[in-house]
């Protein structure tokens, strides 16, 4: 078993780099809080006798050898970076949770065959730079290095010359290494768990996900001196897309979801009538049909609703993967660790997105889920307890160790 | 007769302070370029022979001499803080045209009875710091200063701070002064004018004008993980009571207008669903019944559109005054002047705020306006001819030697 004391005691301890406002956290990807993050993690990798990988984008590997100089590593983490106004564990959990297991095993001396490496993958949370799980997505093959390198934030400043500027960017070619397997503990950042009285979650598909970034232009006027019929109002147009986009979302539920967390209106003006609106849709569903039916949905929607009110209308697809079905033999492990270690458990399909669901794609992989407090996530009040930190962490060693061999 | 060359080389330079991205002038209140702008504005007024005076919220009052030691000055003038994404005349061609006035009755030797004084009131546009029309606001005794100095910008920075930043605020008591009269030029920011082929706008009215800051509460959670029915999205609150923001003023079209242009959305991500959205209602009404509906109607359609949403609600007024009827002395002057000097003219009723109106309630007040192409203004294509502003000045400046004597 874990030490859920030392987990905890560390998930406090990075809790403390880029505090929120609300008791969570702000440490974006490639802030400099984000770099301290990462700081504080390799010393304590390094302590527990690591050596610390860093690739090209920024994603760490700290490595625990094993006892077969030819097998394949084990990969285990997640990722340290959060939302502007997110929680102490969405991510941490699981980069924590993974040098938990090293810390673990140096205790009890267990010597694995193949080695475990605790990963931080950079930028999965997709606020400053979208898409999510951007260079888990590299590694995977997903999207060209150069590509990611050159989204810009809202600022205007690049992916590539942000990771940079705080330091880490390593030399490693990223997606050149090769996994026996990975695994990925996260909270369940909905409320499943909670409500079925379950400690684990065992994770057998991810949710499909597609962000629509529309852009409504209008043209910019007087509120006061502009009457109503000349008037071609971007947010009015932005608003009544808004609308459609829960219709729609609504008519599949409850196997789909769908809103737009991200607004943005020009000029912002009291008094001008916005001339342009950005805002990225976010529609989710665990079934491929469903998504394609939202996107078109969507696109008729919104073209209709700009063609009656003069408006000019781009639609870019900024995100998006299929839905995902984790390795069997994988989801099995963690199912079997479960039941030894004798957790309560169920089948869960993840809302979110992860890096697990990428690195699916170039290697056998499951993730592991534990309960959040009223499934609230990416919110600075997201809570869980020691307890469902420690059964999570439990399950993910027992599977790690199980699949790594002894 | 004015030098239309004279006032319009004179817009064009200001218009190079601040420049926008699109043609047209950034010159927010109280940024560096607006001081910039005042101070060449000071420069041109003492080339011309006046004297500067200088209040307490940086109110900029050029006075030329009068021939009666005794009586009040006329007072002319207008703004020149612009939109972020502003045109170069909104508010420029008022102050300027003032100046026009005193550089012409020089060329010409001529000597009123009054003295005259060009103004350059400090914050009209309202976008930085709401309301509209701050400073004559307190010119006029309908905000204190102190209220009006703790405004705080997007930034959380403080009217009063800034002001004193960028080194114009003034000993001069804000108020103090007694007026004879104040005339304002302005561009008529619509398309009235333009349409019925008129030069000149005698402004007998102002629309009245209510600005509602809505906040919206519901729960910042995640898009994916979230499933709907355990939602508080506020960004589709906000976009419902958008849709009734233009539903109530088109109920009363042509007699009112409405419309929401500033929009803030927290924490703004795209994987997080809106816990909270900040936004600006603008309702103007010639008829003051008419606001008063639309105030009662926004707040119940808000009212239930929250509590069926299960969304928190909070309503403020940050802005507003009631319909304005101008005095008729000197209304009838500027009419006077249009028929004397043979240009076509029509009455005309303010879309926009200005600060005739707030100066209105401590002395005779009057606007001449002139038209815009396509009554596009709040917008950097803003555009007017130099046939037009020459015009304007000239019916500006008979009306106001009319009522300043000879
Ligand atoms: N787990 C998580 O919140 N990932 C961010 C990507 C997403 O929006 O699902
Ligand atoms: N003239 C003008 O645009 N004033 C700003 C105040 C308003 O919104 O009417």
């Amino acid at each position: 078993k874990i030490n859920g004391d030392r987990l905890w005691d560390s998930l406090m301890e990075m809790a403390k780099i880029g505090p929120g406002v609300a008791g969570g956290n702000n440490r974006q990807t490639l802030t400099d809080e984000d770099g301290e993050g990462r700081a504080l993690f390799q010393r304590w990798c390094e302590a527990a006798g690591c050596t610390m990988g860093l690739d090209t984008m920024g994603n760490m590997f700290a490595r625990r050898e094993g006892t077969d100089p030819d097998a394949l590593p084990v990969y285990v983490g997640s990722h340290l970076d959060t939302q502007p106004t997110g929680g102490k564990y969405d991510g941490v959990l699981g980069v924590l949770g993974g040098l938990e297991i090293v810390r673990t095993l140096n205790d009890l001396n267990i010597k694995t065959k193949h080695p475990i490496v605790v990963v931080n993958w950079t930028n999965e949370e997709g606020t400053r730079y979208a898409p999510a799980m951007l260079s888990s997505g590299v590694f995977a093959g997903i999207h060209t290095e150069n590509w990611a390198k050159d989204r810009v934030d809202a600022d205007g400043k690049r992916f590539g010359d942000e990771l940079k500027r705080i330091g880490w960017e390593g030399d490693e070619p990223v997606g050149a290494r090769k996994m026996h397997a990975m695994f990925e503990l996260h909270i369940e950042q909905g409320p499943i768990l909670e409500a079925e009285g379950k400690d684990i979650g065992v994770v057998t598909h991810g949710q499909g996900l597609s962000w629509t970034q529309i852009t409504v232009t209008g043209k910019d006027a007087h509120t006061g001196s502009t009457p109503m019929p000349m008037r071609r109002n971007a947010g009015l147009g932005m608003a009544r897309i808004l609308e459609k986009v829960d219709e729609i979302a609504w008519s599949h539920a409850p196997h789909a979801v769908g809103a737009a967390g991200h607004i943005d209106v020009f000029p912002n003006s009291r008094n001008v009538i916005p001339g342009k609106v950005v805002f990225t849709v976010d529609f989710r569903s665990p079934e491929h049909a469903v998504i394609l039916d939202m996107e078109a949905r969507l696109k008729a929607a919104a073209e209709e609703i700009c063609r009656d009110m003069g408006l000019d209308l781009e639609m870019e697809k900024v995100g998006g993967f299929d839905p995902v079905t984790f390795d069997s033999g994988c989801v099995t492990a963690v199912r079997n660790a479960a039941e030894r270690l004798g957790y309560s458990h169920m089948n869960l399909i993840s809302g979110a997105g992860h890096d697990a669901c990428w690195i699916n794609q170039v290697a056998p992989t499951a993730m592991v889920m534990c309960p959040c407090v009223d499934g609230l996530s990416h919110n600075e009040a997201e809570e869980i307890s020691r307890d469902w930190a420690t059964a999570g962490a439990d399950v993910l060693m027992h599977a790690v160790v199980e699949t790594a061999g002894i």
